[in-house]
């Protein structure tokens, strides 16, 4: 199986892990309003997106042997959290977005209140998804303490909040790198040891593949950036540069387009040569740390 | 020691907990943003309100003699849900209140997007609170389970998703306390229940603390009701009925003002009954149903 076709399957599975947790929670039908609430959390959070962060859990789950089911769960967790913050994120007091992957986003659809009750209840989802999982329960109670870290004020909230602060200021790399560890790469951290903690993780285990989270959350971010000017560039109508236009601090601007590609691609290296001690165990977060840096869309 | 004593000591234990909570989640200083993030949640969840939710917890627990700090820190994170839900109600797209407690609400003092935060960070708070409670760990995702459940699609969430769409609309008595079971009565009923399970209850004994639980929680919304319209015509320059006058569904319109005064008496008395098999143990509980049904204010 190549990894495109796995990364189908996969995504097939946390599509069906999703799926199943909304439908096992319907509505009890008093009036309209919470089986519009119901339909908009399917609009916000099935039918989309990459699944990155699942993807990741169920990788790291292979690398350390961990139950494929208890992975999947874990990685819809995580999903259902990183809708939430799409969600919020899209609402006119934040970044004011009218699309996401070419269709409305949830308040435009289904109104501001809505919007903002889908985006907590998906948040409490996630949570419930873990607490659901039929693993240990100090497995269980890990999981939780990881992703609510991951999640929170020193975690994807925190990074948000520097954000907002940020527009227009100056940063240097290393608060710029800071800050995007917060915002994106604390849940990219936790869904690959969230993954690994379904299976009995050594501690070596745990800090390599922490080490691997690091360089590969951040990667991703400086791609994100190279893409924000090398794509929109090649796209007529739309301003090359879109954050530094917008007057975010990002690595493009602090690093010019080719230095930031070339950081890229040494996250990417020291990346892969944090996996070594799995062996081939780790292929599939290999694939998945090429696909995310390397990526042209 | 009486109720107005214990009440006082178990509100400043609450108040301890919560800030203890947040002391250990200090920002990392990266430019303002998660300075004031911090700053804006310690606003939200700090120095005010009645801990409702945190007493019946720590008053469910004397109930089955659970370790008390343990019901402190369960009662903390009801807390911060609950306290996550009005800053979230509070903003414009919800019901726009620029006052709570006399102090301006959480969105007019640090902006729409700091609220956002605010709330998402303060349920996320709420789960990492329970995951690092020093409980066996069988305890804790039940825990977590319980509250999950209250707060989300079938809970808190989705009980305001009704409240919304039933605006302007009538509404049987049935689907009226079906709709506050949900925004309110989840988690008045989760509190209870976290409390006791701190301890070991056996099913008898999480039976009649829910029964106890359903008739408090809908007995307190129906002394809501009265409340707007009997404190508010005492009140010069209020309009009396603020419920009635924004159209919403309410039991002064549905039974009357004598109706709904009865029938709150008639619920209190059905929560005490619900304690007898509890004996002295549930003093405390039923001092807190006196407090929150024949309430004044």
């Amino acid at each position: 199986m190549n990894f495109s076709q796995w990364a189908t399957g996969a995504r097939q599975t946390i599509e069906a892990t999703l799926e199943a947790a909304l439908a096992q929670r319907q509505p009890r039908d008093l009036g309209r309003g919470d089986q519009v609430l119901h339909e908009a959390m399917c609009y916000g959070v099935l039918g989309g997106g990459k699944r990155i962060r699942a993807l990741l859990s169920l990788a790291a789950g292979e690398v350390v042997g961990a139950p494929a089911p208890w992975c999947a769960q874990v990685g819809a967790a995580v999903e259902c959290i990183h809708a939430f913050s799409l969600v919020h994120d899209d609402m006119p007091c934040m970044d004011d977005d009218a699309l996401r992957r070419g269709q409305p986003t949830v308040h435009v659809k289904y109104g501001q209140a809505q919007a903002l009750l889908v985006g907590d209840a998906l948040q409490t989802l996630g949570f419930e998804l873990l607490a659901e999982l039929p693993a240990p329960a100090e497995q269980v109670v890990r999981l939780v303490r990881v992703m609510a870290r991951a999640t929170g004020l020193q975690g994807m909230a925190g990074g948000q909040a520097v954000d907002i602060a940020a527009v227009g200021q100056s940063m240097s790399q290393d608060r710029l790198e800071a800050m995007h560890a917060m915002k994106t790469g604390a849940l990219i951290a936790a869904a690959v040891e969230m993954g690994a903690l379904c299976g009995s993780p050594s501690e070596q285990d745990l800090s390599a593949l922490r080490h691997f989270s690091e360089k590969v959350g951040l990667g991703f971010q400086v791609a994100d950036d190279v893409l924000d000017v090398s794509a929109d560039a090649q796209t007529l109508g739309k301003t090359p540069g879109k954050d530094a236009a917008a007057n975010k601090p990002n690595f493009v601007a602090l690093l010019g387009l080719e230095g930031a590609r070339g950081y890229a691609r040494g996250l990417h290296q020291e990346a892969i040569e944090a996996l070594a001690p799995f062996g081939g165990r780790a292929d599939r977060l290999r694939e998945l740390a090429h696909a995310l840096i390397e990526r042209t869309h």
